[in-house]
């Protein structure tokens, strides 16, 4: 597909959206604790629950079968996780050219070592047939099975290389079930930089549910660990990482940040400060000059999604690392419009369209950029596939 | 004084810096759980211990008394902890003419019901000595005996407000046990509103230690749950707050936070993003149009401090609540440099000062109001003391 389509086209590139493919789903349908789908008689559509905090009105919906649908638990499972059809229904709505689309969390966090490694193969395949039968308009994050063991996950990694839509790996932030500072992982993110796939990194955990307090469950609905816990854990993440050194480590290393990088462009200024100002890290000779800061992480190895939802926010993520490194996004399926048509368009998606234009100006060549200029060029989206 | 500075003067003030009363280090020093003072054989100064991260190296420093000083627990108490020269000495060593002096975290949140009423009396009455000896030169943020009954709460907020220099109430984020979101701090939020009293929000409690993982207490200082920890605490207290309704219930509230908001402008659009699409409030109707928005309170119930260590988070800062709702602080006596003399210029100054300027332009009329204008408007700095 090369050439065939004119930058002056301006295509629109979606590269944080997601899917469940329908081995996925199934095995979320045979399982009892979270991740879980499950079936409700007062609800058409069957129920996905993923966070912990919504475990709690699982409960109570299971206890009392007579609560209103108003109150089941987590999000109705609908045909936008796993059906391809829907997914360009909805690029086409909202005029999204090319989508690179993802699993979605937890991924393959709670499958075996056993299991992960055929999941992970059979996710990948389901996700490279669904992009050869729209070429050009799909490509795909791979998924990496990081509970089997490490050769397993190299094996994942050779063969997501080879996957003619692949364009990187989506990864949370439990790596091998100790963080992604774990020296463990240094050698994944090796073979990840050297196949020249960038990660693309998402939260699931969140933050403790006793952060949110006794009346968040009752009172705020899912706002406080999707608004909260999700960007914060992408930042604590990736400063442990940072502080790791592993972006010394693997400088070819690179990592695309949901949801504008969680916080880390509003907290680097404050990160790079507490590392002046502490005691064991200048003792330790870990603060001499030449370091590598903060800031020239964010501006040469992380691409921020533009998941922000605000101009503030946007402007923020661009004075951080440069307007030739935010990616659009829509995180599609999740926050559907609850009070407009789903098959129409999302409030969701034209509240980060129009951050851009407010960020960058409408029409500005910073806004075909961050539209999808950028994803083209730095996930090679014009490649013939 | 008033009036015997004219405001062409561009006088700079620093609404968050921090003191300890000796009466209150008096207290630490005799306690044997956190927050307290300890001496160590190879140290000149005792050492302040504060954070739950801290206690691991205190029980190795116990353990083994042969660990060099640049591995003791927690902080050097230094003269400017608790000396009033020492204060007036920083304050004119970086031309800083005003100061709004508080007790530093965690206050007296440690205290029974019955020592708290007493030693907050006493903590604002040192307080209020320490003003009158330097009059327009230093005001201070009252402490409140939060772990006293409600009366005893209330009264000290109205001998709070008979003080002299008293221009509001410093306050953690725990109220009386259940965070600032619970309905039984309403009352007290309501007497600081009709007192005109801000409050001043700051954080100390961070985040639960295992957000760190298991490689932060002995290779990342304190960076974690200083730069991560705090901000983000702060911002999740805040939201708590907003999501309770106290802002609608309590028009008059007025919250300074610590630290730039934590947050709060970066994660603010995504905040209101999740509020729109949780199919909870929007069923409960608590999403209708008209309603006070996160946008609404930031820029009309909050102001923000500009300790944020850079120009990309205090333009933010800025964007979210306007240039008029910032106030210059330095966070003394925290963050002292670690490499040149600690009577001279702090770097930790210097880094926000410079952030002032970079953002709204050296010697503009933004960087005025930000430096010093906008505090001495909001807290009635110009009223003769």
């Amino acid at each position: 597909m090369s050439g065939s389509i004119p930058s002056s086209k301006r295509r629109i590139v979606d590269i944080h959206t997601h899917m469940y493919p329908p081995s996925y789903i199934k095995i979320l349908e045979s399982r009892t604790t979270i991740p879980l789908v499950r079936s409700f008689p007062q609800a058409a559509d069957p129920r996905l629950i993923l966070l912990k905090a919504e475990v709690e009105s699982l409960e109570d919906a299971t206890a009392d079968p007579s609560s209103t649908s108003k109150k089941l638990p987590g999000r109705p499972l609908t045909s936008h996780y796993a059906s391809l059809e829907q997914k360009m229904h909805f690029m086409d709505t909202h005029g999204i050219h090319t989508s690179v689309v993802s699993l979605a969390n937890p991924w393959l966090d709670f499958l075996s070592a056993n299991e992960s490694g055929p999941m992970a193969e059979s996710v990948n395949r389901d996700f490279s047939s669904m992009c050869a039968k729209h070429p050009g308009r799909l490509f795909f994050f791979a998924t990496l099975p990081l509970t089997a063991p490490l050769a397993t996950i190299r094996s994942a990694v050779e063969y997501a290389k080879g996957l003619k839509y692949c364009r990187g790996v989506i990864l949370g932030t439990s790596g091998l079930g100790k963080g992604l500072d774990d020296p463990d992982l240094v050698p994944i993110f090796e073979a990840l930089a050297a196949a020249a796939l960038p990660v693309f990194l998402h939260p699931h955990y969140g933050l403790p549910v006793e952060m949110w307090g006794p009346r968040a469950s009752a009172e705020y609905g899912h706002v406080l660990p999707l608004a909260l816990g999700f960007p914060m854990e992408t930042t604590i993440a990736v400063t442990r990482m940072y502080l790791s050194g592993v972006f010394e480590k693997v400088p070819r290393l690179r990592m695309i940040l949901a949801h504008s990088g969680g916080t880390l462009p509003f907290l680097a200024g404050r990160i790079e400060s507490c590392i002046l100002h502490d005691g064991q890290l200048v003792a330790e000779g870990k603060v001499g000059s030449g370091r590598r800061t903060v800031w020239d992480v964010l501006k040469e190895q992380v691409y921020l999604d533009a998941v922000v939802y605000s101009e503030v926010g946007l402007k923020a993520a661009i004075d951080a690392s440069g307007a030739d490194r935010l990616m659009f996004g829509t995180d599609h399926p999740f926050f559907p419009p609850l009070t407009s048509d789903e098959q129409g368009k999302w409030e969701s998606v034209s509240m980060n369209a129009e951050a851009v234009e407010r960020a960058v100006g409408k029409g500005s060549s910073g806004a075909a950029a961050i539209m999808g200029d950028n994803a083209i060029k730095v996930l090679r989206l014009d490649e013939d596939p």
